[in-house]
């Protein structure tokens, strides 16, 4: 069911090569190639999905299921890690750049190179009702 | 079974003001504060867990499939939204500020202020598959 285009397809399928950590029927765990810290791996559903879209719920939280023992396994492995940063991104605008879903955890230590910047703002509680009932809204309409 | 000094766990206990989202036997959702985009939201496991250490697993998974299907609300919402992030913080070191496990969603567009920024570089197979035989030791030492 693999896209022929996509590399994590490859992957899955043993036609590219990989550090595979963790496989079971539904998710595979290996390194990402351009780590942000030694120890930076990636969760993929086996099933090609491009994203939270169509992405199946039981193999999403089997990803999950699985990146949450890594990022415990992190902490037992003997790399540098005081800290754990889980990280998914959904859609070219949210720095998605291959388009197989995959949820990424990495160590973190204390002087390591990983920034966060934003422009967080306190916002009134008049917004954030607002926010709130347009995720409302949003959830009626989904088809689950 | 809240820890009385944990915002979080008031905002579950109805103590502290937020704008609900959802909320389940497990799981509750509720706008961030200081939101990178208006609509970002945080999902919560209802029992108070610092992070993925002591986050039960199956609460996670729920925390996971609210915060699946919140993404996807996202783009249906009518709030600015092309892309979605999921991001959690476990430890200081992963810049977590609030120590009660959250799993931040948060709508994308271009030309928004959210930025990320690593030194990312392209490791060789060799020490790629060290760091995978690291982490399936950690595994190993699991209690799962
Ligand atoms: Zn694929
Ligand atoms: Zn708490």
């Amino acid at each position: 069911m693999g896209d022929s285009e996509c590399v994590f397809c490859a992957i899955v399928h043993r036609g590219a090569a990989a550090s595979i950590i963790h496989e079971d029927d539904t998710a595979l765990a290996f390194m990402d190639h351009r780590p942000v810290t030694p120890g930076h791996l990636l969760v993929i559903p086996k099933a090609h999905a491009v994203g939270l879209e169509d992405l199946d719920e039981r193999a999403g939280a089997q990803v999950w299921l699985v990146a949450h023992r890594l990022g415990r396994a992190l902490r037992r492995s003997g790399l540098r890690c005081e800290g754990v940063n889980l990280f998914l991104a959904d859609g070219e605008a949210a720095f998605q750049e291959v388009f197989h879903v995959h949820l990424h955890v990495f160590p973190r230590f204390t002087g390591d190179s990983f920034r966060l910047d934003a422009d967080w703002r306190l916002r009134d509680r008049g917004e954030l009702d607002r926010s709130a009932e347009a995720l409302r809204l949003g959830m009626s309409r989904l088809d689950c």
